[in-house]
C-alpha cells in the first residue's frame, strides 16, 4: 500500500521573530490562512488516509503538532535529537515496513508551500509508480521558475521511460551564475519530495550508508534511543541518494518553495499593487516591496522600501529584505535576552 | 521684577506614537532622562523663583504637567481653546501686570533643547536688561548651525548699542537657498525667545494688534472665557512683532533646538558610531543613521540606513526620515483607530 511520510523538523529561527519552540514555522499560517503543516496534510487527503501517514518530529513539536493535525501516536515519530533527514526518513521507512512489508512511500516536508495541490498528488502518484516499476529511489525534480541559489539541483540524465529519468548528477546548492546555466540547460530542483518502495531504500541504505545502516538493528530490537545514539547525522540526499544507482527523477510541474526566509512570503503570499505583502494589522504609506507582519500591534511603514518589518511575541524586527536571507547571521549578533523569546 | 512665561500648548502629533494626550511631548524624556518642561524649569532656577513663572497650557496638558513639575494654580494658565501665541502670551502678560505693575518678562517653549544653561540664562537676562533700556520688545536671534528652513529668520537691523539691534526684518520659513542666503547674511533664527516689559507689550497690541485687543477689556474683567470666545487666532510674531517699530534683536549663542521632528533626535542626543540614535531596548546590527525608539518590547534593526523606528503605545512606526519631516500627513492618511493612542 501507499503511504506518506512527513517531516517536521526543525528549529524555526528562519521566521524570528515569530517562529518559537513554542510556535513552530510549521504550524503558521505563513502561506494561507492556514499553517504549512495543515495545508500538507490536507493536500494528501484522498489519496493516502492519515492512517497511512507517518509525521517524524522533535520532542518540541511533537504535542503542538499532534493537537493541531489530529494526530494519533501511531502517526508520530518523536526523534530523540536532530540528525537531518537520513534518518529521520530510513527510521520511518522502517517502521512502515514492519506494518506493510511491500509499502510504497512519498516523503516530504511539512513546510512547503505548494501551488497546484492537484498536479502536486498527480506527481507523487506518478513518482509512486516509477518507484515500482524501476525499483528505484524516485526524487521529483521541480521545474524552477527562478536561479536560486538556496536550493539544490539535479541534472537529469537520460530517460528511462515516458516519465522518469536517470539522475545526471545531483547539485549542491549554486553560485547565482552557475544556477542561471543550470537552469538553461534543464536541471530541476530538488525539492525534497520522494518516492520509493521500503525494500528499495533500506537496501541502498545498507549498501551505500553505512553510518546508519550500522545501527539498523536497534530499530529491529525496537530501541530507537540506540539508534540515534549510534549514527552519524546526514541528509538522506548526501547519505543515500547521491551514492546510489538506483535512482531516477520525475519531473514536478507544480509550484513550489519551501518558504525558508521572510523573503519568500513574497513568492508565495498576494502582493499589494506596491509589491508589498502583510499579514495582521498593517497601514502602508508610499511603501513598496516591504514585507510587513504584525501579530497584534498596528504597524505603520512609510516612505521605505525593500524591508521586512515584523512584530510578534514581544520582539520587533526591522531588516531589509536583503539581509534577511541572512537571519541567522544576525541572530547570533544579539543578546540571548532579546534572541530567546518569550515562552 | 522678572517673571517667565513658558508656552506648553501643541496637540502632540510630532512625535507620534511617542507622544499622545496623555503622554505630551514636553513631559517625554526625549532630549536626556528627564523632560523638555522639567529641563525648561530647572534652567529657569537660581534666575525666576517658581512663584514668579507662569505656564500658560492646555486642558488636557494641565493636570499632567502641574502634576510632574510641582506648580500651583498660581502658576497655571488654562487656554479654553488653543490660539496660537499671541492670545496665551498676551494674557500671561496681562495677568503678570495685575499682579506686578512694573514686571519684566521672559517667554519660551517647554519642549526646548538647550545646549548650555548658562548661556541661555545671561542671554535671558541680556535680553530683559535690553528691554528695559530701549523699552522695546526683545528677541532672542540664535546663531544659525545650519541652514534650517524649518525655523523663521531675523535679519538684524541698525546697532541700538553694543548688545542689541533693530530688527531689519522678519522672513518666514525659507526655501533651502534663502536659507543658504540668509545664514550668509548673519540672519538669526527667530527662537521664541522673548524678553518685554508687560507696559510695552501690552502697548503695542493696543497699537497693532486688534483681532486681541478688541477684547482685552474681558481680560480686565476677568472674563477668560469671553477673551478666547473673541479674539482672532495669531502667532505673537505676526500679530505683534511684525507690526512693531518697537522691536529689537538681541544674538543668542547657546545650542537651540525646538525638537519638533524625529528627525530632531538626531541633533540633540548622542549618536553612535554609526550615526544612530536610539533609547530604551533596541539591538543594532549594520544599520546607520537610524533613530530607534522602544518603550519596552525590544527592537531589532539590521541592514538598513536613515529610518525612524519607534515604538510606543501599542502602536509601531517605521518611516524613512526624510519621510518623518512630514509624519503630520502620513498620520492624515491612517484610519482613526490606528491613528488615536489607547488612553
Amino acid at each position: 500500500m501507499e503511504w506518506a511520510v512527513i517531516l517536521a523538523g526543525g528549529s524555526g529561527t528562519r521566521f524570528w521573530p515569530l517562529s518559537s519552540p513554542a510556535h513552530p514555522k510549521q504550524l503558521l499560517p505563513l502561506v494561507g490562512s492556514r499553517s504549512t503543516a495543515e495545508e500538507t496534510l490536507d493536500r494528501l487527503s484522498g489519496f493516502i488516509p492519515l492512517s497511512r501517514v507517518i509525521v517524524v518530529t522533535g520532542r518540541d513539536l511533537a504535542q503542538p503538532l499532534s493537537a493541531r493535525l489530529g494526530l494519533s501516536a501511531d502517526n508520530l515519530l518523536i526523534e530523540p535529537r536532530p540528525a537531518s533527514t537520513g534518518p529521520a526518513l530510513v527510521w520511518a521507512t522502517h517502521e512502515i515496513q514492519r506494518r506493510d512489508k511491500d509499502a510504497g512511500i512519498i516523503a516530504m516536508h511539512a513546510d512547503w508551500a505548494v501551488g497546484d495541490s492537484a498536479v502536486f498528488v498527480r506527481t507523487a502518484q506518478a513518482a509512486l509508480d516509477a518507484a515500482r516499476r524501476h525499483d528505484r529511489l524516485i526524487t521529483v525534480g521541480v521545474v524552477p521558475s527562478r536561479p536560486d541559489t538556496s536550493y539544490g539541483y539535479i541534472v537529469p540524465g537520460s530517460p528511462l521511460d515516458a516519465g522518469a529519468r536517470a539522475v545526471g548528477r545531483f547539485v549542491e546548492k549554486p553560485e547565482a551564475g552557475a544556477a542561471l546555466d543550470l537552469m538553461a540547460d534543464g536541471a530541476l530542483w530538488n525539492s525534497g519530495l520522494f518516492a520509493w518502495t521500503a525494500s528499495r531504500l533500506l537496501a541502498e541504505v545498507l549498501a551505500h550508508t553505512p553510518e546508519i545502516s550500522r545501527f539498523l538493528d536497534r530499530l529491529d530490537q525496537g530501541d530507537v534511543t540506540g539508534f540515534f545514539a549510534g549514527l552519524t547525522a546526514v541528509s538522506i540526499d548526501v547519505g543515500v541518494l547521491e551514492r546510489s544507482e538506483k535512482v531516477a527523477v520525475v519531473p514536478g510541474h507544480f509550484d513550489w518553495d519551501d518558504v525558508g526566509t521572510w523573503e519568500a512570503l513574497a513568492r508565495v503570499r498576494p502582493l499589494d499593487r506596491s509589491g508589498n505583502v502583510t499579514a495582521g494589522p498593517v497601514s502602508l504609506v508610499d511603501a513598496s516591496d516591504c514585507i510587513v507582519w504584525s501579530d497584534g500591534i498596528p504597524i505603520v511603514v512609510s516612505g521605505t522600501r525593500d524591508l521586512v518589518v515584523v512584530s510578534a511575541n514581544n520582539r520587533i524586527l526591522v531588516i531589509s529584505r536583503a539581509k534577511a536571507l541572512e537571519l541567522k547571521l544576525v541572530l547570533e549578533k544579539l543578546p540571548s535576552e532579546v534572541r530567546e523569546l518569550p515562552g
